[in-house]
């Protein structure tokens, strides 16, 4: 079943993992863990997020971050744009990439946005349109896929629907999010499933939480289904806002290990990995979430 | 592929796991663990070892454990015995399903038992001999299946063999363990299925550490290769011996998190084994391994 031995990592741990950090790192620090992840081999690492500095103040830094990272050639630094404004502020401070998101439960817009699915897909559509015009790639995220904290279950049917939207209004990849990290292998791979019926799989990514220690097995299911672009955090960075002290997203360093370990090729130099998260814990005054990196340095 | 819905969970904790933790319980929690997954639904749960006490003096209290559990009728309590010595005393408490182990490795063997894989096997075919005329089950443990802390890779040629080999001498069932967890899962798979050619799935588990946090992954892969036997530990309990600090067996909480989300069926009541796992925490001063139960506290 399995269609390429590439597997490109979305890195997403200076955004997604850090905004879910209590520990506000300065922005010297995540300049410099973004210039070691570039060093690693990686071809995607999202920067940081232009949301409203009141929204997420970890990241209220995001212009002077993305303007002193080292852009490496080949690699890509999208930055997460909530709406025209933010998007405008990316377009200010360099980026040629940016990612918008909505989830696929209701419920979950209209407690973290106020809106409903269709609201928050037309808020973001004049981004869409003004970024085909800039010639600037647009990532889409759908979240609450498999699961979420105020509705409960999702309806495939309304993942199929929102990814299909995104990828129609230009977005050039969808990444699938089980934000609450509830899923398991059966359901994430009809989940899958069910979108590549709809967006090609080549235009799809999926991006797993380990609160529930699922991530790994539920990417295994999805690298058999097909996918080839996987989200994840160095170290394991970030939590769970639904679940305090719960595991964030998948580490980086396990997925690649994982990889490695069946042949499939990332690009990724994992010493330089592992290194990086270790360092990256250390800033953050917290064990590594990355199990990988714990048995090498316990080895050691 | 998935051939039956039913799994059945041999529980290891009280053995594989305490064996490797540095808390020594005394016997009366150690009997309250067991009474308490003996209420979980589990069918198998390993008590305790008689192994010398002067090699594991975490379960030197071995027959006043073993006597002091509470037999829940249809639930099976299989110890650890090394050698004809450790099956008489095992006899002599009332067991009446035993374990036999040997690795994969001859480094392995050479370095923990001073023999190789051959004269190790021999040491303990008395013991199966004896053991079917006493009408008792014996499980065997081959370790080090996908990799050993000396030698480093493992032979599939080699699992085979000793594997082939117990189930020849009367072993009901085969337990391939990845004792330093190292392992990932097309490697997993693959190991499995060369075994499976030469001894029934039937009689074939699978027994993963969490150490590099392949477990899950690897565990989904075996599934779906056929096998329906897995060993796993309350709370993920245990290490390493070879990587101190690392993490230990997969937790049971979460096994059975995933299988159930599959639609396949266990019979452990989930929310009775993550109290239970919760509490030997405790008892062991430490967090829990199971990311199962860390969400479902975090959560409440």
């Amino acid at each position: 079943m399995i269609s390429s031995d590439h597997v490109r990592i979305v890195e997403v741990g200076a955004r997604d993992g850090l905004q879910n950090e209590k520990t506000l790192l300065p922005a010297t620090v995540k300049i410099e863990l973004i210039d070691r992840l570039s060093d690693t081999g990686l071809q995607t690492i999202e920067a940081t997020s232009f949301v409203s500095p009141q929204w997420v103040p970890q990241l209220a830094d995001a212009a002077e971050v993305f303007g002193g990272i080292r852009k490496k050639p080949g690699v890509s630094y999208p930055v997460l744009v909530p709406n025209m404004q933010g998007y405008q502020r990316a377009l200010a401070a360099g980026a040629t990439d940016v990612a918008v998101f909505t989830a696929a439960s209701e419920a979950f817009n209209r407690r973290n946005i106020n809106a409903s699915i269709d609201e928050s897909i037309e808020r973001f559509a004049p981004v869409l349109e003004r970024a085909r015009a800039d010639g600037v790639g647009v990532r889409g995220y759908v979240s609450t896929v498999l699961g979420c904290p105020y509705q409960g279950d999702v309806a495939i049917s309304d993942v199929v629907r929102v990814a299909r939207r995104l990828h129609q209004m230009g977005c050039h990849e969808i990444s699938l999010g089980d934000t609450i990290g509830v899923g398991t292998p059966a359901k994430a791979r009809a989940m899958l499933r069910a979108v590549a019926g709809e967006v090609p799989m080549a235009a799809l990514a999926v991006h797993f939480h380990d609160t529930y220690g699922q991530a790994l097995a539920n990417i295994l299911a999805c690298l058999e289904e097909g996918v080839r672009v996987i989200d994840s955090a160095v170290s394991g960075t970030g939590g769970c806002p639904y679940a305090k002290g719960a595991t964030g997203n998948v580490a980086s360093e396990d997925v690649v290990y994982m990889l490695h370990g069946m042949g499939l090729e990332t690009g990724v130099d994992l010493d330089l990995l592992i290194n990086t998260g270790a360092w990256l814990a250390t800033q953050l005054h917290k064990e590594t979430a990355s199990r990988v990196t714990r048995a090498r340095t316990a080895a050691a």
